[in-house]
């Protein structure tokens, strides 16, 4: 088949770069090896075969945020995952068709309600769990501080039911907030001081905690040593974004996806220049909108993926967006024609991939080599 | 089949209430009918056959928002649709195949460029195209103001290459900016007159203008004639949100979708309550972060749809949903057990329905009576 060129894609596209996300993964893993802890790659940035494949080959340990996505990758041969957000009594069905197929699911919990209540299901029909328990790093969300009392409570609860847990996992979710680098390296060994203190506590009690598991891509990425950590989890690092390039994590160059779009006209007197790519296309995400540049709803750059003169997505609508200077000033854009393409770059890289069902793989010169298909939903 | 309960959905799950959907319905349709203007409803917020049914049966008009919507309803019959984004040059081939197919599509332009283009296409394919021009009412997007000299020109570019504009359309989506009930009204008058403005410049220069077409979910509801206009275009309405009820445009017992989402954990020290519908179940969109009222990412409701206690989604991450008073003050809700159930009014029928793949359809006594597939992206 012949391959096609970024002018005969309809707009808007979800373009993949794939040497910048090769790059990407090369730099995690060295990283990560470096360090000496296992590497669980968190495939809900990606959700698609074609990216994961990359990353790690089919066995490899992923971690997943919905059971659709632990579905989808055991059918690919990955069999031992782990679900990172605390389970519901709703979903352990899913969870028993999982294991009946063979799959090592791992779960969350970070509640003495969960623990009876899956004491209670492993009592009732005799399942296995493999259990960890979520800790608490940073306050930006679920999990307990590392010296609460009710952590023992619920190991000796899931202990008693004959369900111990196998481990500890955080995520410093906070790292995205950083201020400077040096702020990211101290939230990494706060992550990492937070769980290896959890496990500690479990083992003085008598109980092994074979699993002690971080991971956020800033923290990751900046992590001095992960002393008494056993996996790392990271999922944005694979394509970045501009909260990241925000951070410091990664430069705009590093971000392997954008969303082609298509000039579809020009307000003159505002300064605006409109494109098809509107907040369906981006996402509704802002996540620059805290961070000292304020990238709108994503940065407007050339074929080659090189940022135009500061021109940023200012506003957007269901399938329009409006282009103009980050400054707001108005500047007219006559280079930019009815029917010329540009590449946005996202503010992250999950919410806007998952506003598609498959990735452009461009290749050399503008062409389109491969179409990875990708899913959604639950 | 047993119908299912909500206890037996996996969450999250986007629940839709017919009652309050046909309610929505017919308050417009009695309104515009009322007004003695055409139906033209956008399909762009529910993307499904079985609520566009409800709305009007196969044949009658509709608005798209991409072609992907032309092609799905093109082939549920649906055969008059207007395409509501300005045209791209990449998307003529697509176009031309919906016309091979017998539909009639409406395109949209409103510059010389596009103008030129078409003119062009139509000459070298013998292509014929029903076009409308896009007249800005309200500033807040794409269009040309309605006294614009442009209008003439496009107009007689048209006509010159024989494919003479049917007539003219708006949208005045500043409408879901105003502060008060009156200044929607001023707003829809505001949409009206610059459209009938637009088509009086056409008929003066001899080119006929049939078509004036107007449409955004609230100046549709309060306007208060539509005198010269013969349609209207209008898409939110038939689910409603937190928004159009933050502008007054509805009541919040009048909003029809909602996520069903599971309570996961607590975190009493903050007080807290972690539900598994996060941004990805919600969508990022903050429509009502500029009202007077701030719904954080959705109200969170009983099973009956009744808000509980002022209680909000006050943050999110991908999979979850961080629920709160919405003072922010710290309150415990213990009578929200972990493996307990919510619903979680949305900001933004469009955006939060894009999440999702399927509508739940709620029956009496909380049971699912039908599965509704949806569809997204290009």
């Amino acid at each position: 088949m012949t391959q096609r060129t970024l002018e005969q894609l309809e707009t808007p596209a979800l373009l993949l770069d794939p040497q910048r996300m090769d790059r990407n993964i090369a730099r995690m893993r060295s990283h990560l090896d470096a360090l000496g802890v296992s590497f669980r790659p968190h495939v809900k940035t990606n959700k698609s075969i074609d990216v994961t494949r990359r990353m790690l080959p089919p066995g490899g340990p992923i971690t997943v945020s919905t059971l659709r996505e632990a579905d989808y990758f055991a059918g690919q041969g990955y069999r031992d995952i782990l679900y990172a957000v605390c389970i519901a009594p709703n979903k352990l069905a899913h969870v028993a068709d999982l294991q009946a197929k063979g799959v090592r699911l791992s779960l969350i919990l970070d509640s003495i309600e969960a623990a009876r209540l899956l004491a209670g299901e492993a009592k009732a029909q005799g399942g296995r769990f493999d259990l960890l328990i979520e800790i608490d790093s940073d306050g930006h969300r679920s999990g307990l501080r590392p010296d609460a009392p009710e952590l023992l409570e619920i190991a000796q609860v899931l202990d008693g039911a004959g369900i111990a847990p196998k481990g500890v996992m955080t995520h410093a979710g906070a790292s995205y907030e950083c201020k400077s680098v040096d702020a990211i390296r101290a939230m990494a060994e706060q992550e990492r001081a937070s769980v290896v203190q959890a496990a500690a506590r479990l083992r003085a009690a008598g109980l092994p905690c074979p699993v002690v598991s971080v991971g956020s891509t800033p923290t990751a990425l900046f992590a001095q040593h992960l002393e008494g950590v056993t996996e790392v989890r990271v999922g944005v690092f694979v394509f970045q974004d501009l909260v990241m390039a925000g951070l410091g994590v990664c430069s705009v160059d590093d971000i392997a996806i954008s969303v082609l779009g298509t000039v579809i006209g020009h307000r003159p007197d505002k300064g605006w220049t409109l494109i098809d790519a509107g907040w369906m296309a981006m996402s509704r995400d802002r996540g620059t909108a805290g961070q000292t540049v304020d990238q709108g709803y994503g940065l407007v750059c050339d074929l080659d993926g090189r940022p135009i003169d500061d021109l940023i997505v200012l506003g957007a609508n269901q399938e329009h967006g409006i282009v103009g200077h980050r400054s707001g000033k108005a500047v007219n854009t006559p280079h930019l024609a009815v029917g010329n393409l540009v590449r946005v770059l996202p503010n992250h890289a999950c919410s806007t991939a998952a506003q598609y069902d498959r990735y452009q793989v461009l290749g050399p010169e503008g062409r389109i080599t491969a179409t990875w298909p990708r899913f959604n939903g639950w």
